[in-house]
Formats: structure tokens, C-alpha cells, sequence
């Protein structure tokens, strides 16, 4: 007989931070059950591998996840082999691309080695989602579809947006949120966890498994963060992500250059700190919350060495080059990118630490444009998206935002 | 090397009867290159088989394929096996209920030997849709539903028509289209044809062949025929249909009790008679004109001999029963169906035979009420769906048609 911690301690656990609950007394029943039979309940959360890394927008439902392995119940995590390549539409704004099927498994490697850093990976169940798909076959996507209705498939918001505007929604892309539905059937789920723009999509899993006879999940979904650029939901190719297999020094820098108006965000739902520290921090001068912040994502994603090192590193390069305390930030129009890069000139010059592109341009060979303390000699060099620190000269700095084309 | 007819001659054969051609231009280029290299058009008619018979609606695309035939292309009959457990939406107000998979295939076999009577069975290319779907697998449906967009699949008329009064539309039923355009392209056609309602469908196979690459079909459809109640589109689960394996006397007099009004169109769209001669015989009694139209038909299904047979046998009933020439038509409301049947009691009554459900329920015992000639003596007896010569005492007559249920 396994036991679980007392039944109020875990809801009140897993009630902090938590959007949508759908709902608590549900779950109350199930948590009592498990106590009486000593099963845990199995807990369900989907990852497609749709892009090779994950980021810390990923940690927050997973940290969730690794709660209630902490409990003792089962995470089961849905490797999305299937449903990555229809692509979740969910807050898109345009059809996502589809991807091959090598490039998904690929990903999935990947994955598999980074979610150990939040779960406890020798308590994780694995299940990939074309286990099931590919058995259905092709009347089986058909028999799918017959259980939702076009009115409800196209109500999200997302969808009447685009349509409203005359944008194409593509029809595989509603079939997703019955694809995610299946998966809970698939799996018997307890509970499913998710982003708090993944309601609709939980919500489908409940109905199909009362279709199927089976007791519905209750739907928890954890807060969206937002990336660098303090704005849009974190991911990899809007570049304003932070990766959770980035390495320590570049994580710290990243944290450096947050927003301010991020880190309660950042502290209450990616580390232990307790609330009341978290208030006085933020009361502090924001470079060292910043750097609390990132000692703290560090510590936990490599260990405390790293960050300790990554945090005198960023002192060291820093600091002896006296930075100016209030460096602009500068967010570049999408329309500078030729082919997904900008020019180190067009940046600087757009950035105002230049008067023309060609003023910039004579500045680079001799070492007079600097980007991310690094001279940039050669007059072709481009810049992906991301965040840099851009110099010119020795006292115009500027970081420059260059934006990931939609 | 093939010889094919004249190709003015080919069109102007095939243009006779046909609502839309999309386009004539394009088909004159197929049958010009047919021609030359002594390939045969390769001509598409999908039949799912989802009712166990064959009815004259069917007939006129299937005749159109014959003229195909004896014009020396090739006719290709897609047996929906799949398409059938979906379900063609077209024209429906309301969801159509999926069939299993061997109700399908019973209903193929029936539809098998059926279709021998319009098309020359020896040169059939028989394909089952089932064939490519089944080998497309979960992710095949997927891939097929991205290549259409939800705006795209819903502005069908009946679609909006539907949801517009906030009537469920099944995500499934708008899959339809789109597994009827794929087998364009998994049997290359040249030519699709369908009644003029399934226009959308053909439309999707071009849509899809050039996506594949593949030359665009040329659509062609055909007019839709009212059944017996002269109003709406023949249907066997209305009642109100022709089967072509109809007892040569059923089959002759149900064309009896056509509505005069329908008379030309069946003459143009279902015998060879030539038009100048229908002419003619729609300036003639309605009676004689029946009689000639029941026995084409059933000359041409059945065999001249039966034709003659069907006549004289309906002589010998009606006349001798002394008929009076001018009988009403009564078509009962739905609303007095029971459990999809109407007591012939109430419906003598409502047809205005009887006062009362009560004066016919007294005189049917002793043989007052006939229904098609038959006296009926039990109370309890009830009529289904369908046209039936009533008759309370001697001289009070009527055909009541029963509507089914929608």
C-alpha cells in the first residue's frame, strides 16, 4: 500500500499557481481514492517535439508535473510523435508548418535528455501518441472527427480571429485539440496539465473519455510566461526564449537583460524562493534581484558552481568594461530582415549608434563595432534573431532586439 | 489503334442533358488527344453503397456513362467503401448516420448486379475507395484535411444553411469532399460525373489532381429527378423512388401515379424517345402518356414482353374496378406518423374517406376499407411510408402518400 501525504496538503500544493482548475473536487475524489486503494493517479502531460529544445515556458506545466511525482503519483508524459506533425494551431496566427517525421523523432531525443532536468525521469512513462494513431488508421481519423461539431471546433478564438480576417485556417489544424483529446483516452488520465491556452484542448479529453465510459480528467493549466522582449509567450522562434539547456554563462546574461517587470513572474513560478523573500527582493535594487534570478535558474538547471561561476563570469566581462548603467533597448522593425538577418551595420545604424549604415560600415575593420564585447570586423556579417549588446565606439551602447519574422 | 466517333459528334452527344461542364473546351482537348493516341477517356462515377438499392435517380448519371461507354472510353465505378461509412452530406439538413463496414459491402454486392442494367458490365474498371484510403493510415486523413481550408469547406450552401440555424454540422461530414476529390487522383481521371448537386466534389478532384500534378478532370453533372411525390429529389429513404429492381408491375405503376408534371423529364432524362416525339405525346391524354412512359421503362429494365405484361395486368385491376378517372391526391402531414407508421383508420379519415378515424375504424371489419384493391378488416393495421390507392364503401377513393420521417 503506497502512501500519499494528507489529501489537503496536496491540493493546497498543487492549487498554487494554477489558471483553470476543472475542477478541485474532482480531484479531491480522485486523490481519496488513491489513498484508499494506493494507486496513484496518472497524470498526463503532452509534448510535441516540435522544435529541438526546450525552454523554460515548458518548465512551468512540467515543474507542475514533477509536484505530483513528489506526491507519488505516475507522470505520464505523451511524446507527440503524431500530433507534431499536424502542428498545435493553439494562439497561432497563421498555419503552422508541418514537419517530417525524422525531424520530430530527432527532436524527440533531444527532449527526453532535457525534461530530466525538471521530472524525476525514472518515474516517467513514456508513450508516444502514433502508438495509437497509426493503429486507427484512416476511417479511424474519420470516426474522430464525427465526434465534434464544426461550431464548436472553430469557436476558439484564435481561429474566429483569423477567419473574421479572411485567413486561411487550414482543416487538419482543427483536428488537433481531438488528436490531444484521444491521447487521454488512450492513456486513462487522471489529470492532464497544460498551459493556460491549452483549456480548450483538456476540455476535449474530458468529453471523449466520458464518450468512452471512462471517469473525465480534471484540467489544470499553469500560467503562459513571457520571453525576453517582456512581451510575447516565451518560444524558441520568436528567439526570446531561454533554454534549459543553454549554457550557465549565457543563461545568467539572459536573465541579466529581463525586463524588470518579469522577475516576480520568473521567481514565483520557475524557483523555491518562498512568497514573503520574493517581496523583498523585488524591493532591492533590480540588478541584484537579477542577479538572485539568475543564480537561482542556474543552480537549478546545471548546479550552484555554475552559477556562482557564471555569475562572477558575467561580472568580469561586464563590469571591466564599465558599461553605462542605463543602456538602451532597441527593438528592430521586422522589416530590416533579408533572408532572416540584418546587417551589423543596418543594426547599429538603425539602432541610432551610427548616423547611416555607411558610417557603421567604416567603423568595422578597423574595430570600432562591437557586438557582444566582441569586435566585428567583417563588413557582411549578419545578425540572427536575438538580444545583443551592441557598441560602437567606446561609449554608444544600445541592446538591440532583432525580431524573429512571423 | 481505338476508333472513336466523330469528336463533334462525341460532344454534342454528351452535352444533351448535362447542367454544368467545367469544361466543354477541355474535354474537347482529351477526346482530340484520345483520338490520336487511341487512349480512352478514363470516366469516374462514384456509387456509395449506402441503401440496399438502386433507384431511376441513380440512372441518369449511370446512363451518362453508358454514352461513354458505347462511345469507347472507359467507365470507372468507385465503390465507396469508405466514402459510404462517412456519409455524403450533400443536400442533407441534418447529420447522416455511418454504416459498418459489412452493411457496406452487402449493399455493394446488390448495387453490383444492378448497375448491369444501364452500363455494359464486361467493361467496367471496378475500384473500391477503400483500396487507397486504408492505405493511407491515420496521418494520410490528416495530410488530405490540410489541403483544404474550414472556410473553403464550409461555404457549401447546405453547410451554412445548417449552422446559421444552430444545427449540428459533424467535423466528419466535411471530410466527405475531400476523399471524394482524392480518388480522382488515385484513379487519374479524365472525366468525373455526378448529379448537379455534387458539383463541390468534383470541383475538390480538379483542385487535388493539380496539386498531384495531375491534368484536371472534366465535370460534368447531370439533373436531379423528384420522386413519385413530384417535389422532392428521389430518395429510397423518403419513399418516394423507383428501384430498378422494382417488379416490372410495381415499376409500371408507380409510374402511373406520377405526378403528370414530371412526365417530360422523365421521358427526356431516362428513355431514347426521341424529343420531338415527346412532344407530341405530352399533347396526348396524361393516361396514354404514362402507359407509354411506364412500359419504355420497364422495356428497358425488365424487357418488352414484361412491359406489355405490367400494362395489361394494371388494366385488368384498375379498370375492371371501375376507377373513377379523377382521383384526388392526398399527401398526409408527417406529424401524424406513429412510430413511423400512420392506423389506416386515421389515414382514410384525414384523406377526407371517413368523417372520423371512428366511422372507418367501424367499417373496416366488415370490409369497407380497401387499401390497393385489398380489403383490410384488422383495426390495428397500420400503413409505412409510401402511395396507397385507399377506398372507404364504393365510390369514395384517394392516393395517400405517406411521407417518412425526417
Amino acid at each position: 500500500m503506497k502512501n500519499f501525504p494528507p489529501i489537503d496538503e496536496q491540493i493546497a500544493r498543487l492549487r498554487r499557481g494554477t489558471v483553470d482548475f476543472v475542477d478541485e473536487k474532482e480531484l479531491r475524489k480522485k486523490l481519496e481514492r488513491s489513498e484508499k486503494t494506493g494507486r496513484p493517479l496518472r497524470v498526463k502531460y503532452g509534448i510535441d517535439p516540435s522544435s529541438p529544445d526546450i525552454h523554460l515556458g515548458h518548465t512551468v506545466p512540467l515543474r507542475r508535473l514533477r509536484e505530483f511525482q513528489e506526491l507519488g503519483h505516475t507522470a505520464v508524459v505523451i511524446w507527440g510523435t503524431a500530433t507534431a506533425m499536424v502542428g498545435d494551431p493553439t494562439g497561432r496566427d497563421k498555419t503552422r508548418p508541418q514537419l517530417a517525421r525524422d525531424q520530430v523523432e530527432a527532436n524527440l531525443e533531444t527532449y527526453k535528455t532535457q525534461i530530466g532536468k525538471v521530472l524525476d525521469v525514472e518515474r516517467i512513462e513514456h508513450r508516444r501518441n502514433s502508438e495509437w494513431f497509426d493503429e486507427m488508421g484512416f476511417m479511424g481519423a474519420v470516426e474522430l472527427l464525427s465526434r465534434m461539431t464544426v461550431a464548436r471546433a472553430i469557436e476558439r478564438d484564435s481561429f474566429e480571429k483569423r477567419m473574421k480576417a479572411g485567413l486561411p485556417v487550414s482543416l487538419h489544424e482543427i483536428i488537433y485539440p481531438l488528436l490531444q483529446g484521444w491521447d487521454s483516452v488512450a492513456i486513462e488520465a487522471d489529470v492532464e496539465l497544460g498551459g493556460s491556452d491549452q483549456l480548450f484542448n483538456l476540455l476535449v479529453g474530458r468529453d471523449f473519455q466520458q464518450q468512452e465510459g471512462q471517469e473525465p480528467q480534471v484540467c489544470m493549466t499553469t500560467p503562459i510566461i513571457e520571453g525576453l522582449d517582456g512581451e510575447k509567450k516565451m518560444s524558441k522562434s520568436l528567439g526570446n526564449s531561454i533554454g534549459v539547456a543553454d549554457a550557465a554563462v549565457d543563461m545568467f546574461g539572459k536573465v541579466m537583460s529581463l525586463p524588470d517587470a518579469l522577475m516576480e513572474k520568473y521567481f514565483l513560478l520557475l524557483t523555491e524562493v518562498p512568497e514573503a523573500e520574493v517581496v523583498q527582493l523585488l524591493a532591492a535594487h533590480p540588478r541584484e534581484t537579477k542577479v538572485r534570478l539568475g543564480k537561482e535558474l542556474v543552480s537549478w538547471l546545471h548546479d550552484p558552481t555554475a552559477a556562482d561561476e557564471a555569475a562572477a563570469e558575467f561580472d568580469r566581462v561586464f563590469k571591466d568594461r564599465a558599461l553605462p548603467t542605463d543602456i538602451a533597448e532597441v527593438t528592430l522593425p521586422v522589416d530590416v530582415l533579408r533572408e532572416g538577418t540584418v546587417l551589423v551595420a543596418t543594426a547599429v545604424a538603425r539602432a541610432g549608434l551610427a548616423a547611416s549604415g555607411g558610417e557603421a560600415r567604416r567603423a568595422m575593420p578597423s574595430g570600432g563595432v562591437k557586438i557582444d564585447g566582441e569586435p566585428v570586423t567583417d563588413i557582411k556579417a549578419a545578425l540572427s534573431p536575438g538580444r545583443y549588446l551592441c557598441q560602437v565606439g567606446k561609449r554608444k551602447f544600445a541592446y538591440v532586439t532583432v525580431l524573429a519574422p512571423q
